[in-house]
């Protein structure tokens, strides 16, 4: 197996885009990517595209758009992780040796299907009796702050940690700072979820390239490397689990640790999927960055800020930066590789050397039953 | 790179399922092939699923429905080569060391969406000033009928001989044989394309196990090998193109046999991507089966019928066992995994030892952008 290097990364800013086709937000992350990474479209060898609603094709559409067609071409969907896991299946293919340079986009335009939570599938009897993702974030978050003290208001710090984050990030969907007192004043959608703690649908698209040792070495000379990638779909089972616990990401997290030789005292920043601010809290655990039940602490005093010990979603995360599913799993490893190169500006975690994303997709039906994609970065 | 072997194959009967949910079809077809195979559903240890409309996290659902959870599952999008390119994926994590032990699925329900031609994307401008695929074939046929002599008679008789094939095939949509005289008497679709030129809509679901040598040769006596396994996008061209060549297959098919050191004389019996009749005819040449210009000599002498020289879609192909568009890529590989076995009943090609399956996916604007993937089996 060889090791791989992220040599481009490309993102055009998240937001609503209703007049431009989903191809045409690919081929400008991938654009970006490949200018960064000085490479013409034409030596790409093979493409990885995540989406959940891109439509047939979409990465084909996208190449069409570069001029640059006849390699091949996988489009993957794994719901939230669809971009992740196409992150991951040009991971091994580069390190496996099938090809040398890969190019992975994730895309998705939600603005498309119109507002409010997702059409997910109805097949599950959970969805069709009303278990969407907020009212599943909402139980655990009521379970959690039954278990260990977490307020309210400590759930909406998150979401102020994270507005703060997005405030200093150009591609971020918004902008702007709030405080605890409005994040809490705005529209309930979940109890105790209000708006400002539930990420926000829309458009937007991410990309890397990445190379095996010597053309990465070639290309670059901050090449970022990829030490591990995990993917793993959750257990299902019926009966108690515990809500306040992400069995998937824990395991997946744990392996990826593993595979890349670090333990939690290595990690320097993380990106995670705080979808909703219960599940960054949620997350710090499955990180190992505290232990079980203390993620509440890590908020309080400021750990998971930037300046603080290790900061969590410095990008302002999906609350902030936005979530066009597909897209979100490249964005949080484009994020960290600027991080790594110390080239994220005023939100740049200082000395960043370890690096770490989370991304889940799904989820519902038995809480855990889903896809979840970690990816250990390190220069 | 390590060996793969197919060691089970399980397919449903393809046809009208709408009482049934599309990943009810997918765990159908698994469970035969895991059967096929001797092996419980725990033993996979990643899963591939190959679907157009399967909505979210398809794969996941069939798994749950196996209850057997946990694993990497990947779902993968790409036209009407979905499947194809979902064995593809896990041909080559089994070749090279990912796992040892793959599931690949193809599922699709083509009656939740109606009848008619399918929702292609309108982002072509070809597609929405009318080039939808049955507008493309007509064209083609009426091209080839000009250059190389191929009467409306000879594209029936494609038909007919799929229709008589089908009839002897339990999985197949139609199983009734039909006359030329039927066949152009059939509704015109696009001229000179009548209903039974065109592949019939429909839902089914088909699946593979995939294991490395050793593993291989302890589950079964008769492992059918993937000898090679070959996905290419079509290059996107304006202006002149030779309609009657599918530049895509060409290129692909070449680069199988190159992979897997044979020559189209080596081939005893193919399935390819016959959704129209004239399809069939040109991937005759794709695939060196005659000279440029003489698919029309294969069909007036029987070559490519059952007890010809090398039996062309001996399971009734798309036009007659039917295209649930992710459905069919790993449909065709299993019935050439029967045949390769000599377990294909009264449709069984005597003697077969290396078979080729093609699957194309798109293919609309400019006529070749689109999917191939071709696979060389032997056993």
């Amino acid at each position: 197996m060889r090791k791989v290097a992220i040599v481009g990364a490309g993102m055009m800013p998240f937001g609503k885009s209703p007049d431009r086709t989903v191809s045409d937000l690919g081929r400008e992350a991938a654009t970006r990517a490949l200018r960064d990474a000085g490479l013409g479209a034409a030596k790409v060898e093979a493409v990885w595209c995540g989406s959940v609603f891109g439509g047939m094709l979409v990465g084909q559409r996208i190449m069409k758009q570069l001029g640059a067609t006849g390699m091949p071409v996988h489009n993957v969907e794994n719901a939230c992780s669809s971009g992740s896991t196409a992150l991951r299946e040009a991971w091994w293919s580069v390190a496996s040796g099938l090809c040398d340079i890969a190019l992975v986009v994730g895309v998705e335009k939600l603005s498309a299907l119109g507002g409010g939570t997702l059409p997910l599938e109805a097949e599950d009897h959970e969805v069709s009796t009303g278990m969407v993702m907020p009212a599943v974030y909402a139980m655990r978050a009521r379970r959690y702050m039954h278990e260990y003290g977490l307020t309210e208001r400590d759930l909406a710090a998150v979401s102020v940690k994270n507005h703060r984050h997005g405030s200093l990030n150009p591609y971020a969907q918004h902008r702007n700072t709030c405080t605890v007192e409005e994040v809490l004043g705005s529209r309930m959608i979940a109890t105790p979820l209000t708006l400002l703690q539930c990420c926000p649908s829309g458009d937007g698209a991410a990309a890397l390239v990445l190379a095996e040792p010597h053309r990465a070495r070639r290309l670059t000379t901050c090449p970022v490397w990829i030490e591990a990638s995990v993917l793993r779909s959750g257990r299902f089972e019926n009966g108690f689990r515990d809500m306040t616990q992400s069995e998937l990401s824990n395991v997946t997290i744990s392996e990826a640790y593993q595979m890349a030789g670090v333990s939690p005292s290595d990690v320097n920043v993380a990106e995670v999927h705080d979808a909703f601010t219960i599940a960054e809290v949620m997350y710090y655990e499955s990180l190992g960055l505290c232990p079980v039940g203390d993620g509440v602490r890590l908020v309080r005093d400021g750990d998971t800020a930037l300046g603080g010990r290790v900061p969590v979603n410095p990008s302002g995360g999906l609350l902030c930066r936005g979530h066009p599913l597909g897209a979100t799993g490249v964005a949080q490893v484009a994020e960290l590789t600027w991080q790594l190169r110390g080239q994220a500006g005023d939100r740049q975690v200082e000395g960043a050397r370890v690096a770490v994303s989370q991304c889940t997709g799904g989820g519902i039906a038995g809480f855990d039953h889903g896809a979840c994609t970690v990816h250990v970065l390190a220069c």
